[in-house]
């Protein structure tokens, strides 16, 4: 018998953590500590749109909790609990033993238990949606509207791996097994700088995290903030594995190039030395290149303070 | 130009209640009141299996946060705030007017704001995740394992109609359309007491949303409890559209039907008054039917005592 009931217990159901009450009722209860506010945020991943058919299930168990603490990250919030729900056509065990391992492999990193969720069959592919609550002081917590002329912008990681692991996956670039293998993980396994941001609470300005390339994710920045930004090609942190590949390419890739799940934020002029004792400290690259002005618009400025025009500036999920 | 960002712009952006923060940030952030937990559950609505294609877009709107505001009641708890993620194959305005004009309507009433959510592009049928948020002191949660012997059960609303409006939508009935008319509206638009659920934490002990069959449903508190029940058949809440219905149909709808979205909750013989008038106050039908014994299993008797059998338990998902 493979119902809904035996799904859930065979793979879902691991003990709830001290002062969570309510796993298994109709509802989780999670406790919010005072003077906090939940923080959360959800996303849905359809095969076919968001990951490829046959993807390893181990890796999308890990990412369709990782793009969630990505935006725990975003706010500076701590992450309390997740809820998983999974609409799958038809029921094969060793995939969802993997899915799980995944997905709770990087839940017990984070310190984000799965509390609840839902499974159905559907009659065509798979669907995942997760849902994460965290906790932040709501006087603290990182706002896109938050930039400020003079703030410098800051990336976390490096940007463009994932971009090409993409291109690659779809064929889009001639087949580079050695390339791929690098690139791979970024893509299928990134890994959101939760525990960074909760020390950015009070320190940064404005953040989110890169979903959508950078452009145009820090553009939402700019508008919610009413301001404009001044970036410096020359001093993004182009993923490693990215050197030697086609500058244009390379390019695209960087400033456009989503599934990043990185962190774009701003701080004064002040805190530099802290955010970078504090990236020291969580063993995590952090890199200035730009800063907040007054004037709107975004201008990036390429070799020798050449301009850069983007033809294509993210991925929309519609378009 | 149908981005995702135009179809959230156009149909779910309304203001942000005074409090919340974050709405359209990377996370909503949600005050939970000091000595409250927060309450989560999340549901995922899939064509084809939880409703037929073509389905009144505007009920299906109502229906997909209904069924999470019914596991808040369950747990007596306050709605706060919702998130919405829709898998949609196409864009259809008409569509996603209707079912968000159908969804704020409940939110409003309710008084759950929807803070966020996710849209996507889907390669095959819909896909409606969504989660809600409460608060609510646990001392006071209305658990699943909190029955005690000698309690009463009681069951809000009526039963039955849900499941005969289903078997007319699937053909399983002869055609019969003023049946339709008086049935359809509990399967479509079912409002759970949410209200009346926040005043029972403190007075009643367990309880649970019937979504499975009251028969499964009261099966989960029994279990969960270590005790047993017996139900009067007679005295249970059959949905008046229902009579002059075969009686054995009617007792199947009544014990096994699914969707019902009304509460079953066990509280101490002394709080019949308290509950009737909580009920009254509320203008709601509350119905005692049974009790809860310290011998395990579920006995329901019917006329002149003779006991109930049921071969169908209940509905599950990947049975």
């Amino acid at each position: 018998m493979n119902t809904e009931f035996d799904l859930i217990a065979r793979h879902f159901s691991r003990p709830a953590p001290s002062g969570f009450l309510g796993v298994g009722d109709d509802c989780a209860l999670v406790p919010v500590a005072p003077g906090h506010h939940l923080a959360t945020s959800t996303d849905l991943l359809v095969e076919g749109r968001h990951f490829f058919a046959g993807t390893d299930p181990a890796a999308l168990g890990h990412k369709s909790l990782a793009v969630n603490l990505s935006d725990l990250a975003a706010m500076g919030a701590q992450p309390l609990a997740c809820l998983l729900s999974l609409s799958l056509p038809d029921v094969d065990h060793d995939w969802l033993a993997a899915f799980a391992g995944g997905f709770y492999a990087l839940a017990g990193e984070a310190g984000c238990p799965l509390v609840g969720g839902d499974t159905t069959r559907s009659p065509s592919g798979i669907v995942i949606s997760v849902t994460v609550m965290g906790q932040v002081r709501p006087q603290l917590a990182l706002r896109r509207a938050a930039a400020r002329a003079g703030d410098d912008i800051w990336i976390t990681g490096t940007l463009g791996a994932a971009d090409i692991a993409l291109r690659l996956l779809q064929n889009k670039l001639p087949a580079d097994p050695s390339l791929l293998a690098a690139v791979r993980p970024a893509l299928e396994r990134p890994l959101p700088p939760w525990a960074f941001a909760q020390q950015l609470a009070g320190v940064a300005h404005a953040a989110l995290d890169i979903s959508d390339g950078l452009a145009q994710d820090l553009g939402h920045i700019l508008a919610a903030s009413g301001c404009g930004a001044e970036l410096d090609y020359n001093a993004l942190p182009v993923a490693p594995a990215l050197r030697g590949l086609d500058s244009q390419l390379v390019q695209a890739a960087v400033l456009a190039g989503g599934d990043v799940y990185q962190l774009c934020f701003t701080a004064p002029v002040q805190a530099r030395q802290r955010i970078l004792a504090l990236a020291d400290a969580a063993a995590l690259q952090a890199t200035r290149a730009g800063r907040i002005v007054a004037e709107p618009g975004l201008r990036i400025w390429g070799a020798g303070g050449v301009p850069i025009t983007l033809r294509n500036a993210g991925f929309d999920h519609f378009s």
